[in-house]
């Protein structure tokens, strides 16, 4: 009989909580009972899993008891609430929000990155921003053949990095424009229809000028890469595309390194696919992106303005590798590893 | 009396050749007879100027000899075919195609950057590339006040910098999209609704996989600031945006500055407007900079990864300064400087 793991999907409905629902099935986790979460005004709702429809049941009045693993999606105010309640139960979170991640107690981890940090957990196991996910699957092959020394990093996200109220807000905003209509501004600070943003989250005063979003891109590839001095400076912006967030990235690294190797790097890196045939039209886009498991990685070319530089373009599904995925391949790794033992639990 | 130029516009009923037409009736530019020219599929048409109608012209049967200023807005291949005809009839051209930037006899002007370059002509003057003006005009000042060492840009360029057909491709596959029909692509490679395009016009063997564009980018550039080994790599992207170029800029300086320090050089340069209260959710975007004549520059802050860098962002109006704007300040310049001459030909 097969092993089966009780688990609990947090902020169900939401665009990230979908995904996971999912994954879980499309992949074949083995799931034995699952448990979807959501806030009260979310709560009733259904949504099917395995041929048959859940119910969504409230937060607040969860017991995590009986539950192995809790894949978490809400806000970081929520996952702060709710995470240590469900660890104290005996139950695993895996947090997608931005709540644990710099928490030297919390491994915040990319699977193919960093996995074995997951094992060091302490109930809590965290997992990157969206921009950072594809970046670091791309830096870190490149990092062990080569050295990074240094990346600028300009970002193309889509609206749906915001939730599902960033995907609704850019479809109510075109079709108000192309029927000439008065158009509202909520989920973004500015109309993001046919307009590019160059703002991700906030502005804080203590980050001289940088968006807590190009924060997070910094400080989380040095923690998942173990480079706590990675040189690394980013520029997020959002722009007017529903799913499948791209990024262009400049990398000087310890040695020259022709095109072709570092495309050779890349084509046998977990979690990478090259996409790379740009006078045949073959390059990464948001829209090849959406759907894929794997960071599109193209228009790898040298960058001659330095003794050892390259330039690159990546695209990933947000949703899915850069959130959802990621989350269900750290639970896959856990489970993998917990062989026996009836709980995730570290020793 | 006022002195009056007579002025040919070739390619007029483009959107540069429109908007160069728009420019010179709204800036009062001392117009005597205005021609419009076109290819024979666009002669017949009518387009108002200074509150009348006039009739475009076929480009091939055009007589040159009565005109002073040609504004010339075609492909590069029509202009390489009348402008030395328009030369050679004594007119002086200022062209925007692509076809004599990188002609070391032919002038390639910014007039904020390098205007007293147009003086040397010998009958044409270039325009550069819509995305290398806002770049130069906003480099020059720091280069002049801080010396620039390296530049990284990442463009995210509106798809009227392909013309207007790319305007009505963005429009359809949105509207096709928005009603569940297929789309159609001609004037980009894919799909550029709700989509990202890591390539802007083409790529040639011998470029090594840049595309003609990001390498336009950094050969313009080098000209017009007169720094031949100028350090700038490019990564140019389309954007499902109507109009106005974004770009994102990583610069490495020769000396320590701060960001308020830059703001200031900035703020204080020709054909520069700084919008840079981000925490204000003040900030260049491309909606914003439709319709200005200025560069936005914003998002102004140092990039602690090298000794001294920045990172800022700028939006430019990509019809406007980015083309037909800076070819009519050239002509404004020219006509300035040609005082009481008949003609605007160099010595």
């Amino acid at each position: 009989m097969t092993r089966t793991a009780n688990v609990a999907v947090v902020g169900a409905t939401g665009a990230v909580g979908q995904e996971a629902v999912h994954l879980l099935e499309e992949r074949g986790f083995p799931v034995g009972r699952l448990v979807l979460l959501a806030s009260g005004r979310s709560a009733g709702a259904e949504m099917a899993f395995q041929g048959r429809l859940h119910r969504v049941e409230v937060l607040s009045q969860a017991d995590f008891r009986d539950i192995d693993l809790v894949l978490s999606a809400p806000g970081a105010s929520v996952s702060r609430e709710f995470a240590p309640r469900a660890v104290a139960a005996g139950a695993v979170v895996i947090d997608k929000s931005s709540a644990f991640r710099m928490d030297p107690e919390v491994p915040l981890v990319v699977p193919e990155v960093n996995g074995e940090a997951a094992l060091s957990h302490r109930g809590i196991v965290s997992s990157p921003n969206c921009s950072t996910i594809p970046l670091v699957v791309c830096l870190k092959p490149l990092h062990e053949a080569f050295g990074v020394r240094r990346v600028v990093v300009s970002t193309y996200q889509a609206v749906s990095g915001a939730g599902r109220r960033g995907g609704e807000e850019l479809f109510r905003q075109t079709v108000a424009l192309l029927n000439h209509r008065p158009l509202e501004t909520e989920a973004f600070p500015h109309q993001i229809a046919f307009n590019v943003l160059p703002q991700v989250e906030t502005f804080r005063p203590e980050d001289e000028g940088y968006t807590t979003e190009e924060v997070k891109i910094v400080q989380e590839s040095r923690r998942i890469l173990g480079i706590p001095d990675l040189r690394l400076t980013a520029t997020a912006v959002r722009v007017p595309v529903m799913n499948g967030h791209s990024e262009s990235v400049n990398v000087e690294l310890d040695r020259p390194v022709s095109a072709e190797e570092a495309r050779e790097v890349l084509s046998r890196a977990p979690g990478v696919a090259v996409v790379d045939d740009p006078a045949g039209g073959e390059y990464p886009m948001p829209l090849e992106a959406t759907g894929r498991d794997e960071v599109l990685v193209g228009r790898i070319r040298r960058d001659p303005t330095v003794a050892s530089g390259l330039n690159l373009w990546l695209a990933c599904d947000n949703l899915r590798k850069g959130a959802a995925l990621n989350a269900v391949q750290i639970a896959e790794f856990l489970w993998s590893r917990a062989e026996g033992r009836r709980r995730l639990v570290a020793e």
